[in-house]
């Protein structure tokens, strides 16, 4: 018996994860190393080569296995080229040509997009987006990534670079933005956004609530703690950041009026705390035609939040397949 | 000689124009009827039938022409059923399946979709877009339409209704629109909308300004007008509408990342002053990633104002073939 199995690198700016995918999603073999120990990305590669043919050659007696591709899912990535560009969260400086060096170390087709855009592909290869033509997949990390799809396809854009929806301006003239403007979506909308804003709600109530706070550890699980055990300030925080959400989900709609919204990453884990003001607000500020019509779900991923990783970048070779 | 012919037709509040299109573009013969003429849309089916009719009759003896299809560009239509639903802008109450009507007598492949998305395939399929994979296409109209065509395909969405950009909210609890909501884009940018603005701006320089005016009589074109000979406020009402079209277009970028967005329709005939506000702050909203590649031109359909309605819609034809 046969199996084929693509990789799937997912480059974050601590671990490094990886696994081999077969056809059906499932991971065959896994492993993960700190980020911090490869200032040298071809030493990356070396060590990915080697931990992947040990498997392969250890499966051999068993089941014939072939590696049929790589897919990275990264910060900065150019799908098109096929290098990480001046990611500010990972060592590695100027353009790296990442596909080029798993190409010519493997000889098997590797491809590289954003981790946002790799989560989409995952949910429509083997999560709750399969069979679906028109979607959207936001994730909800230390950024908001995104990934929309369209016709069956995913957008990729003129240049690579659709589907920033982070980056979409949200209230003009709001928080400063890493990317140099105000008010972008994932100033609010993101882990670090819901801290922001956790942040304002304590100094509005008293100007030096935070004086007594080690506002370092204050992260979005710690939020969302506060919110389950009654803290009104933190659930005010999911509120005002699900209402924002919402209202930016309606109006992504009427750009391509997708069937389904896919929400992941550590926000989404929240569950109705960021899912009710979410959906509460969407459905007030949704355009009536798309009410008339079938209904849009707001939905969280489907895919396991450990593997989607994983199982996103590996799909960037299966739906080539 | 066969000539392949594809009829475009277009449906408006106030007329009716069609024509017969070749794969060139070249527009073979176009005629226009009164929308008020036809209170039952299966005599608009007639009467066009029997023009077409007699066009490709009268051809006969030069050149052997052949209808391939029939494309129409309507408000409110549903690409995926071939209906008109519940226009408000034309007397032809609850579902008009005018696609059937037209397949069922000329026994062509008949499809229907809104003036919007017929300008976007037009511009793709013999205008500026042609060749490109990625643009948008926006027409400022009485309202704002646009069409959004993303790895070479028109973006359609789950229910035919993505593209509904002049419905995107531009400015929370802004102008109140006539979807029920408050803010919407075409509330600002369109050719009703500019009036709106002038108002204003006339209203907050004097209270009683607009007592002394015929309100009626003032449209984009009378404001245009005032603009070029020097008007203040007309001017002032330029660029307020570019300022915030830019905006709304530097977001739209985010999504699809196109290299090319079309202005077409009304105001757009305004050139100079329209496009500059409108490039001005869109460069400014612009997120840096999109500048540090190659420009995203905002530039005027390449389509003669006249015939964009009758080619777009014949394109709906050429572009299956």
């Amino acid at each position: 018996m046969m199996v084929q199995l693509a990789a799937g690198i997912d480059i974050g700016g601590t671990n490094i994860k990886f696994g081999l995918v077969d056809e059906d999603g499932k991971i065959h073999s896994k492993d993960s190393v700190p980020t911090a120990d490869f200032p040298d990305p071809k030493d990356l590669v070396n060590t990915i080569a080697e931990k992947i043919g040990i498997f392969l050659k250890g499966k051999k007696e068993a089941v014939n296995s072939k590696l049929i591709g790589i897919g990275i899912g990264a910060p900065n990535s150019n799908y098109f080229k096929g290098t990480i560009e001046f990611a500010v969260n990972l060592k590695w400086k100027g353009v790296i040509p990442l596909a080029k060096y798993f190409h010519d170390k493997l000889n098997v087709p590797a491809f590289l997009t954003n981790d946002a855009k790799a989560a989409a592909l995952g949910e429509m290869q083997f999560g709750g987006a399969k069979g679906m033509k028109d979607f959207i997949s936001i994730t909800l990390g230390t950024g908001l990534g995104s990934g929309i799809v369209a016709n069956g396809k995913l957008i990729y854009g003129h240049d690579g670079f659709a589907g920033e929806l982070g980056h979409t301006i949200i209230i003009q003239y709001g928080r400063q933005c890493s990317c140099g403007r105000k008010g972008c979506l994932e100033q609010y909308c993101s882990a670090t956004g819901i801290v922001k804003t956790y942040f304002e709600i304590l100094k509005s109530e008293n100007p030096h609530a935070l004086d007594a706070l080690d506002t370092n550890q204050i992260d979005s699980k710690y939020i969302y703690e506060q919110a389950l055990s009654g803290n009104e300030a933190a659930f005010y925080a999911f509120n005002y950041t699900g209402e924002l959400l919402g209202y930016a989900l309606a109006n992504s709609v009427a750009y391509t009026s997708p069937q389904t919204i896919f929400l992941s990453g550590g926000l989404a884990q929240a569950g109705e705390l960021i899912f009710n003001p979410t959906i509460l607000s969407f459905e007030k500020n949704l355009l009536p035609v798309y009410k008339s019509k079938s209904k849009i779900n707001i939905l969280a991923s489907s895919l396991k939040e450990d593997d989607a990783a994983i199982l996103g970048a590996a799909s960037l070779i299966w739906q080539q397949q």
